[in-house]
């Protein structure tokens, strides 16, 4: 159990951006003598990466530790995600909450090799984010203590505006970027954006002022466009038979995916602190890829076997959104998941046209597709089994049915 | 039970194609002497129905019975089925499924009204229509014969050759349809697809030839559209702000949505009778109803009542799917499903545009969204509830991991 | 939503015990000039609540307000979680978090009454039981404070040493029971033991300490009994043939089961608030009840339709156990409860020996039970009929064993 | 796909008693020329398979097999049944569901081994047997025949006196058993009673005449014993500390269950094949296996783990009695099973008195039960925790109730 002492050395979940450098100073005042290890995950974010090992210097770091999880997060979390084919609230492709529990297990394990006592992030108190760093913190070393201060009732650097005063009188570089109108995470597999109008769930979000990875349908080309995607036991492994490591995989299709606008969506979500909230969600690449390995289950998966995935699955994304990645209800339920898709090897063939995703075809080995039953053709098909069928299927009900009116 | 005697009046559910007539002419044949009772269903098929009475009598009915159901069927079968929100396998929208139960509930009164002891159908004995027209028969009517000429042996007229020279020789009006390329259902809330290339899971359909309510994509319009569907109680009132009967906003949405292309799916889905087999679907009304719903539910319904109705939901949707509309745990859902959709009233906004049908936003008296709650302020919120809410809610996490590790 | 001002009249869960009585003094203290409404629910707790309203004046309580809930208790709390026949981990039929919701409940109809701005209860702050009464205020009147001294942390009380001491300081009655060896709550439904050998979960429990409502199986008679009760719509209405209200009823069978030493079970338990705790448990009458109410149901109830409710059932169980009573969740899976319910009307018979209680027959006007169906006679039945089924049954099995093969 | 051709040599599943013995002779009628392979499996069903062989020779039949299978039905069928917990319809333990599989797959190695090309099976048409035997023939060799003389319409041995009489007629030894009143299967797991006063759902059981396994509790021992099971992953592995073959630990336990009267139940069931039956089952060891097993799972599986398994393993159940062990499904959740009960290794104390089998303590190293978490004492502990957690969890609740009041 972790120790109610002030922490020696804390290991930061870093970004680079205004909110988490500021953190770095206020931490060294809030403790005096604490040492900070600054730890950025590169995990496909775009270019906020650039220079912030230098910035994490000069905002107050002690040591800075950049990771490069992009083929991890892709291949040991996008895709077992992909091949439970998960999703929150039947919209929701858990972007940044796959990406979490990564960030906190590697922060556990700089932790670990820098001698840290601590662990740290500037998620806020109102988020699903604090409780999915904070789960995969007291999973995997529940002696390490944890320090948010967006928690803390001493942080003072709530608004954007505090922020950058006190960012100016520590001499923290601050990003030239445009004012930030929303609140966005961004990795590999999505964008999420809230804030400003999206806070407001009658109002259509303004396309044009939040869509990033992905251009609004109307600006999408005339032509549609169809990529085949290659699985191997539920993986993606080759675009257009072309084989690619997942991280590359991944970013080839939020390109083609992107340029189609194809992967938004807008819900008004539950989050696991109890309130709705609302977001608008990029995920051009991911969704080619649900859409892909919805065909190919379509037709490897077993009928009984399929509806019960479905209903599991539901649990599943749940323990994603919740941030119990190492969860055992999770580890046991991926034991099911990939015995389901032990088979789903083969093509998915997607077209995209304008926003939209859409599956057109699959074919597999080991497809369960028998052309000749499924075709009107009596040829060879008993045409009295189902009568039988029928009549056994059908008795409880017709029973039950009969009790009702006596 | 019904007697193993030959049928004495037959009440038949009757289409006016060329399937359905011939067998009209064929029962007389095979049962000397019975009485045969056309029942046509008007459940928004489009012109199908238009002379249907004198070619049932050409054909060799002793009675027709033509219904106009589409009231009926749009607010006490469509609407139960779009409060539960029910898809079957991810993508279909149950449009055929649906419709069958009604057809054999009315056919059994028409039976009774006109003193008959068997009710009979034209379906084939390799689809789920054959079990949805009997489950409804042998529920309401279980002292009625069942009468499915595809299923008896001595029936011949499997395919369109012969049944168009049976036809010929009998004297039965051929409908000079240009030959049908494609097996279809048709009804207010839908049209199905199958057969010819549709049978090939690895072959895109033929988009220009069998799309039949809506236009493809390609020729939507380049302007979106957005149209605002008020509900009460889960039931959808209106659209635009018009208030409409079931059958006519149905007939509406499906104008509207067939302009915009949306609601076009297609899919290898698992028959009940255990094959897989491959449609196309069109269900533009549905689609923005279902979406439109969708974006209402999520600001009206509290979260683990919406996770678990979505659980629920999957089992309602087998039940619809498997014809088992009148089976008691499809009542008992129901019963659930309305109270969730108690305070499912309001307005909401769905955007169209070139074959995509989104949510964009909804508003409601009884919406549990509260924008203080949602914000990123944290004004009036204590910031350090959430410390004791993560402890709690991970520590079994917690305290497993470890054993895990001893 | 609730102030952060002091409270100025409290409405405590009163139980007359060591534990509440001393809270009352102390609450004058830790609020002066606060006004405190002693308020005492019967729930059957048994001889408990004699001289309640004297002690509390004692004690220093401005108001008392004891209200008689067992009728109340057992028709609307226990009755519709009987119907769902809801079981908590397998073992635990809920005695103590059926009764919570009551009590709070009733306290903040009192709290209207009297024109308090709080609510209080005696709960700890690692037990269930602080969930369960402080969710039904948030959820019934989310405007009043919430008192709990427990999770104060300048509550010193903390055992029962410190507890006698302020007692007697205060001029407190205390109850000359023996020393309790157990922490216990008691009412109609049940009683419960946790603490001492308790807690040792590879120690048999102390039967001859704990036992309260029942005796030993050792100790019951030789000769075994048979009860038999009648049900309406899945309620108790009666037993052995004679009619009588719940309260009367459940007190009955408390009689009859504790005789014969059936209702006893000790299990691990998960609590809520995250770990796992041990408790014994004595719900004679209730486990009469659920084994009568399981006999009646098999026959009344149709197949899919029980097996759905068993999984539905189990987050019921959940909900109650958590506290959630009043949860949107529990109410729509009550209208399915019901539903279910409906043809659960007739006798069941129950067996009772040495500790055990066992369904030996049940008959109802609304039986699916069809002896000519059930037996082994092939009089009147296709033989035929079975091979249809089986083919089409197993169909998807067949091919996806196949698959697997190539 | 096996052909409509006749049967030129069938591998029957042979029992030795009346029922199967008249099937050898009336196969050679039913297909003259036909070779016979009677088979005959050893699943611990007591003395019934002394003399088998010489019996089938007499019968009619050309070769004959006899296998023992105790060692693999009791560890490969019902270890993992055990580790899944499942029970059908809340009693009963599937002991005969779980050995058709067993015998069916070995028929089918013998069919391979013998070159016939057929298997088939005595069981009748109305029953889940031949579906169980069926659906494993069709799954492990859809190109075997299958032959099933119940649902043969030339099929005329249906009652006893004919089938004593064509043993006459035929030379067939008849065995000079009692007159059996009820219909009975037996293993190493269970014996079950089917047929006369069962059939009636309101008569007790005559328990003098059934009971084979297990002594009624009246004649138990007025002292009650103690049990220890070892488990080892979910698996029983000892008994009072001695280790054990599979088989040998079942009748192990089977002798000292069966001397208590434990594992005893009655049950009004519903069937695969639609009707509703009735049956007593007698399960002795299976019985403290569960009650073991489950008293060593509280403490060593983490909560939500444990209620969702509670949950799958109802689907799980219904699998097992519908004759579908080799089904996809099943296969998928046995992963899942078999993740959670990786360390469920320890020891369960069980007690055994008059009938019941009650858990009295369990413990094992991968304990996730803390004492020090469990107990009333509030040292180390963060009192203030709660309060935080209650309102993070009670949001949804109380901001949807708020909204119904409105």
């Amino acid at each position: 159990m972790a120790s109610n002492e002030a922490p020696k050395k804390i290991v930061l979940a870093y970004s680079g951006g205004l909110d988490t450098s500021v953190i770095l100073p206020w931490l060294k005042e809030r403790y005096p003598g604490v040492k900070l290890v600054a730890f950025a995950a590169e995990l496909g974010q775009g270019s906020e990466l650039k220079g912030v090992e230098e910035k994490a210097y000069k905002s107050g770091a002690d040591e800075v530790v950049v990771m490069d999880l992009r083929k991890e997060f892709a291949e040991q979390y996008c895709w077992p995600m992909l091949r439970a084919h998960a999703i929150y609230e039947q919209d929701y492709l858990l972007g940044t909450s796959i990406a979490r529990p990564l960030i906190a297990a590697k922060q556990v394990e700089v932790a670990r090799q820098t001698g840290a006592d601590a662990v740290g992030h500037g998620a806020t108190g109102k988020g699903n984010d604090q409780v999915r760093f904070e789960l995969t913190y007291m999973a995997l070393a529940p002696d390490l203590k944890i320090i948010a201060p967006w928690k803390d009732t001493s942080f003072e650097l709530r608004d954007r505006e505090s922020a950058i005063e006190y960012a100016d009188k520590h001499g923290i570089p601050i990003p030239v970027s445009k004012k930030k109108i929303y609140s966005q995470d961004r990795n590999l597999w999505h964008i999420s954006h809230e804030g400003a109008e999206i806070e407001h769930p009658d109002a259509e979000p303004n396309w044009e002022a939040c869509l990033t990875m992905t251009v609004p349908p109307e600006k999408a080309p005339d032509q549609s466009e169809i990529v085949e995607v290659g699985f191997e036991r539920g993986n993606p492994v080759s675009v257009n038979g072309k084989a690619m490591a997942g991280h590359d995989l991944l970013a080839a299709l939020n390109e083609i995916g992107g340029k189609h606008g194809v992967g938004v969506t807008v819900l008004a979500e539950n989050r696991l602190v109890g309130m709705k909230s609302r977001g608008v969600y990029e995920t051009p690449g991911g969704t080619i890829l649900y859409e892909a390995h919805k065909a190919l289950e379509q037709i490897c998966v077993e009928r009984d076997t399929a509806h019960f995935k479905q209903q599991l699955v539901l649990r599943y994304a749940e323990l994603v959104y919740y941030g119990q990645w190492f969860h055992p209800l999770r580890e046991a339920m991926q034991a099911f998941i990939d015995h389901t898709n032990a088979t789903v090897t083969g093509t998915a063939k997607v077209k995209l046209f304008k926003g939209r995703a859409m599956q057109v075809g699959a074919k597999s080995p080991h497809t369960l597709y028998d052309p000749q039953l499924a075709s009107f053709s009596m040829e060879g098909y008993d045409v009295t089994a189902a009568r039988g069928f029928i009549d056994l299927f059908g008795l409880p009900m017709k029973v039950a049915q009969q009790a009702k009116r006596w």
